[in-house]
């Protein structure tokens, strides 16, 4: 049901995270290419990984996009869970709960200590379905980003008392 | 003023995590070892890397400690910081924004799109000088995290219609 994604999924990869940015109220969210992610996925060394559900009858209805994380606390390396996503119509098959349940497995094997993700906040279906199946919400962290513009100025950023 | 960790650096960054976690209000949360430390930075094919802030008079006196996170939006790569620290003695001198513009001038010429980290919701010090540097909190998005025992029974979880 679960496998390592291969090569030929990359289109259907790309399709179902543009129909996710637009679950996420983002549609013009997504610039990646298949090639960007062609070039992540199965370039040298890879620093991201890629699984898929496959239902028989109809291919590949999700997938989990991830790579490892760090807790200097643990002195272990964990998985973050970029994305997670099962196409609308095979929700509430056990593809999600799969989909995690493999990356659980992975953490188990390897020694890793932690699976994290991020949520969001309105998105309470999900955040239902997470904490049913042993996920906290860790309220007390708040994600903070530099990107675009801010980004390249932080790079001539001094300290100036 | 900032350079890449040596093996000589561990047992100083691993004394600075545990201050850290003192600070974070969390002093017995660090069990990683120095020698956990060391084989994440310095194995084989590492998927954590760390910088330091030396001080002239006083050697190494900060640090960063950072991995490769993903963006399935942008198809690029990106740095997530996990720890940044200055020692107490050493504040307000320059050190941290000299770490952070590293970490910024590293995404800038490999082309990542995104410098990302974590900051406690009531770190307000914190979050006011990563925001006046251009950093943006994304408070709408929720941590999620799944761990010890949890993270065991997650591998057997399965779909009960």
């Amino acid at each position: 049901m679960i496998r390592e994604a291969r090569l030929s999924d990359i289109s259907t990869i790309h399709d179902m995270i543009v129909e996710l940015a637009v679950y996420e109220k983002e549609p013009d969210a997504v610039t990646a290419t298949p090639a960007d992610l062609e070039r992540a996925l199965f370039g040298d060394n890879p620093a991201l990984f890629a699984h898929v559900a496959e239902d028989p009858e109809h291919g590949v209805v999700g997938f989990t996009l991830w790579f490892l994380n760090y807790s200097t606390w643990l002195g272990k390396h964990g998985i973050y869970l970029e994305d997670l996503y099962v196409k609308p119509d095979h929700r509430g098959a056990g593809y999600g709960i799969a989909l995690l349940s493999n990356l659980a497995q992975i953490c188990v094997e390897r020694g890793y200590g932690r699976l994290d993700w991020w949520v969001l906040d309105w998105n309470t279906p999900a955040r239902g379905f997470y904490e049913s199946l042993g996920a906290n919400a860790l309220t007390e962290w708040i994600p903070y980003r530099v990107t675009g513009e801010a980004l390249r100025r932080l790079v001539s950023s001094s300290y100036h008392p």
